[in-house]
């Protein structure tokens, strides 16, 4: 039966630090690294052996995957790695912290940033350090795909494509697949694989560090879904 | 201009516990973990950028790439892992002391195993639990491909192939490309480049954890190769 299992990277060091990340390149803290070695540790114990293996461009999620992969023995998997799995770019909050940007604009519209549907949190200037088109990352992009701000709704519609495009072939030929990304990316994922509403996946949060295993049938529809 | 940059892996375990490895997964030591960072440091301060990644089946090399690969920022890049750069296999002498084997065996002997071009050690038999065939990483492969030992000549023949349907049209595309592989496999890829013979190869050594640069032209002939 196909099998895609949806690993949330562990902590990373701004996590800590209440920061808002996004695209910012951070690494996991040595609680982020204990997470990431459970996680192997409880894919190990469920009896699933993933063969194929997807990540961000993003090191806590990459280093989450490399982690997790040598508990598990299996680090010779083949890995796509995908900007398209990034985290929701966060806009101009990037790097801000977020207890400060909420006395600065009010509970409420930090709390319509972080979880409204389609609002785009503050647009990067384009001469922003931060715009992306200035990290080597990024240079293989079009203007058209480099976000200065993502609404939740953007970020599903580049996951979308990643998962028709890249995920879902694989799937089919792969059969158990691991996907190591971040918290906005998996929900855009389960958004599509479960059919949830905008107003669902608001809702819908994957703990950090616990695999979420998604069996699917011939016709790629989801029949369960389990915390490891 | 097209750039190779072969980088052979950092200490394992077993070589500080002088014993022969091969296909043999066992991991960096402290030591080979240092050279892999140090490996990383040296290709920064190059001013050299991979923009492909290229490594083996076993850890010793994959994880000497994670490494050097965190140092450089360059988390991101594809990576494409491939059996045929594996170890040379060395038969029914991987897992023994060197020390021993000579001993036993006596040291001429030895090191006809070790250094003549199309000897082979002693093989496998199929039983054997050390037969990779028992290994879920080669599963995929055929019966014709499980080597139960090889020659320095057979392990050359492998790398060819990889050389030439998997490497060498993703240096013409990605210009800057890093290899980290194996002693055996990496003075291979070396025999090819350079046109050594049978008889040169078997002096041509790449220290660990020191990358080697080759620099080609447009046909692919190598016309500048140094340490960094």
């Amino acid at each position: 039966m196909p099998t895609i299992i949806l690993l949330r990277h562990g902590q990373s060091i701004w996590n800590l630090e209440n920061r808002f990340t996004g695209w910012t390149d951070v690494d996991l803290s040595d609680l982020g690294r204990k997470e990431a070695q459970n996680a192997g540790e409880k894919i190990i114990k469920s009896g699933l052996k993933p063969d194929f293996f997807f990540t961000s461009y993003l090191k806590r999620a990459i280093h989450t995957l490399q982690i997790a992969a040598n508990v598990m023995d299996l680090n010779w998997i083949p890995v796509i790695k995908d900007w398209h799995l990034n985290e929701r770019h966060y806009g101009a909050l990037q790097g801000l912290n977020k207890a400060e940007t909420a006395k600065i604009y009010g509970d409420e519209q930090v709390l319509k940033w972080r979880r409204a549907y389609d609002i785009t949190p503050p647009t990067l200037e384009p001469d922003d350090k931060r715009n992306p088109a200035n990290d080597p990352k990024y240079q293989g992009l079009s203007c058209n795909e480099i976000p200065l701000t993502e609404s939740l709704k953007q970020t599903v519609d580049r996951v979308r494509s990643c998962w028709q495009e890249v995920i879902e072939p694989r799937v089919r030929i792969y059969n158990t697949v691991l996907i190591s990304a971040h918290g906005n990316s998996l929900r855009a994922l389960a958004m599509m694989l479960l059919h949830l509403s905008p107003q669902e996946v608001l809702s819908f949060e994957i703990p950090t560090g616990q695999p979420l295993v998604f069996t699917a049938d011939s016709h790629m529809n989801i029949i369960d879904k389990k915390y490891l």
